[in-house]
């Protein structure tokens, strides 16, 4: 492993749980690679400013349904960059509510090839080096349609159903092996501009700061999901959380509505 | 609606549960349409089967992994044959164990193709058509592998816990329209030549049933389940089930091994 | 068992479920043992009324919370009247939503008398001595509060989450030995006089009928609940169900409020 | 408040997750507020301990079941020592595993006395007064038990269901009030001499520390359970946890075995 930092692998890096982490774990010493989809410009500012604040970034724009993709950065990352330590998955397949005939089968299927068959990439790509280490993380940002599905979310519900059932499954080859694999309840909105930002436009989004986030704390803080995510990372392997949910103090969980 | 008998639609159609689901709503009066990926002998047999109890009873090979297959089956069902009152969804994707590095792409593709896609894409069908009469059933057949992933299961686990989210995202949208969703939890071995039987050979299967099945009741018999999938059909929509599950006796449910 | 009818003892046989359900296995043929707390003159209606139509009844007054009434019960209904075949335990623990102060210590002990420690002693009393003989229905009612905690709800969902896991417990031990443990999800009002119609009174209970019960079919109908629980009992011992849910078509399940 | 260093009352704190969470949270400044039935001599080493690490506590000998031991705890507690801000509730109920007729009225109503009954008066006595000052956190060690019983878990499984939808009740009305109630679900085996080490007795616990634990990391070790539970606390009130669990990277999840 020679003397290259260890890599925090983001597949999924936008201003919200995906760069926040990255930049925590960058804070901590590790390389942080951050892949999104789209924005260059936002993705530079992100690896900017981890680098201002005296860490390690590189960032890569990352079509994650393109074949190859998630398979050449987990290999190109290990040669170029360092062994990846810690893969953060963190691709959502949210698409708001569309009844079942307002959902198409290609965004059922994208939903799938994002949200599903992109964990099943990157674990394929990533575990197996991984176990070969005897050690690693692997922490999946998943949410409420992963345990439970509703009214208009057809193809995320499936989505996320199928990435929970595959959390596990790969758990129970990796776990003993020494890879960690953390299957993270996401069970509310997330204070992030990226995602809740764009779905709800800037003037609706700082309302719902206004009211809700801010000194309300009713808007999960990116920030403080980060200290989970290091806390998983850093479980002694005698002691491994597997699943854990996460909401505001204000939230309802899900089954309470 | 006219005169024509309902129809009993049934997607996965072997010597199993599907094939005997179907041989029991044919004898209460339906029309049983078969469909099943091979084996034009064993379906033209099972419908001579019924139609020799007096029943009525249609067969077709049909790909559900090709476009267009599945709902050209249920357009021209409500055409041809008769309206579509309950659907059988029984596609399985057992692809027995095999460890992350021996699941490939394809493989795991073609488990949600069928397990998850195909539902959805016959749901897309059926569902806004018994819908608009205002009732139907929808009875989809599960597996442990939606309610917990394991070692080997990366494919299967994936595909079916997608299943059971988009069963309850279905049920969110169609239950108040009078259909009635159910997921059915197969949480054991089923005496089931066709798919089972072929998995172990005709040796070993035989050898089971004796040693476990038969008289030990220790194989779940598809006559047994028919009665159960024929029972929630009848459930008034005062009082239905959307989740059951199903095992021998003798078998430990999944939360205990 | 010489030539008595099997019994089907139901503990809490008020005019909803444990009642109807009382009338249908005697309609069976079973002899319906009717126990309820208090009201002997409905009692004795429920017992006239079994018997109007040629069934088999007797009903006996029990305080479930004493000691010794559950076990002296079964003792007797084994020796005078006939070997017990099914139990209906039928017991609820609803007080209302009550805040954690509102909640007394006798009130949230009295749930767990009920609707936990009673089932654990019905079943210490009943299952060695069907388990003798190889075979019965132990068919436990429960209720959303088995799964999900919510607000107001500490002492019901305190008792009904024991009573579950209490189920797999007995199911466990008692499945193999031929015993079929059922834990029934009652996941919404139900059209009850005795329990609904007296939390409510009689002026509520009726608008309510009137509005979402009757042509609406959104109050769940003890008859229809009864279908299902004779379903339960017989289903083949290759295919039993341990745990299913029932609700109106238009009620949303438990994990979408 | 005054200038009175924070309590971490600490329910059932033996030599193992309970004392050495105390300990840990007296390492980062708090009270800590040790209680266990029995074992003066254990509890006395384990304050001076503490007091020689330079942290603050106090221990008491305290019969959970006896009536006002929990609420007079707490009460003297705030008045004599300092404002509670964390507890953590860590009475177990395990008493190994027992078919139905050898577990006792007597060992089912203990297990629910201390495990289930436990919770909700510590909860009673101490949820008002912390919601008053709008801040604290209710930490409750929980079990496999709690979410799937099992042969031989009758009494266990019962109270820690219990205990699982009281703790979501609890969550419901106090989560809003800035309590934060956590669910911590150890599933697996803990290296802990006062519960798994008296179970063992010396020779097996020892053997089973040189062939599962020591290097292998295949038992718990109660310093890292500290670790979870301290972040807990930590966790910042727009990010809480309500459940999560923790086994050694070498054991399988309870949903696969």
């Amino acid at each position: 492993m020679s003397s290259r930092p260890p890599v925090c692998l983001v597949i999924g890096a936008g201003a919200g749980i995906g760069g926040t982490v990255g930049r925590r774990f960058a804070a901590e010493g590790y390389h942080a690679v951050l892949c999104r989809r789209s924005d260059q410009q936002g993705l530079d500012a992100l690896v900017a400013e981890i680098q201002a604040e005296g860490g390690l970034a590189s960032g890569f724009l990352l079509n994650a349904v393109e074949p190859d993709t998630i398979e050449n950065l987990v290999t190109s990352t290990e040669s170029t960059i360092g062994p990846i330590d810690v893969v953060v998955f963190n691709l959502g397949a949210q698409i708001g509510d569309r009844a079942l005939l307002e959902t198409s089968y290609k965004s059922f299927e994208m939903c799938w090839r994002l949200a599903t068959f992109g964990l099943f990439r990157a674990a394929t790509a990533a575990c197996p080096i991984m176990a070969e280490r005897g050690k690693g993380s692997f922490l999946v940002t998943s949410s409420t349609a992963a345990v439970r599905g509703n009214a208009g979310q057809h193809a995320h519900a499936a989505a996320m159903g199928g990435r929970r059932m595959l959390c596990q499954s790969l758990n129970a080859e990796f776990g003993p092996k020494g890879i960690h694999i953390a299957h993270i309840l996401i069970d509310g909105a997330v204070d992030a501009p990226d995602t809740l930002g764009k779905m709800l436009g800037p003037d609706m989004f700082q309302a719902l700061r206004e009211t809700r986030g801010m000194e309300h704390d009713g808007l999960m803080l990116p920030d403080k999901i980060a200290d989970t995510y290091w806390h998983l990372a850093q479980q002694h392997r005698s002691t491994w959380t597997h699943e854990m949910d996460l909401r505001s103090f204000t939230d309802r969980p899900w089954w309470n509505h």
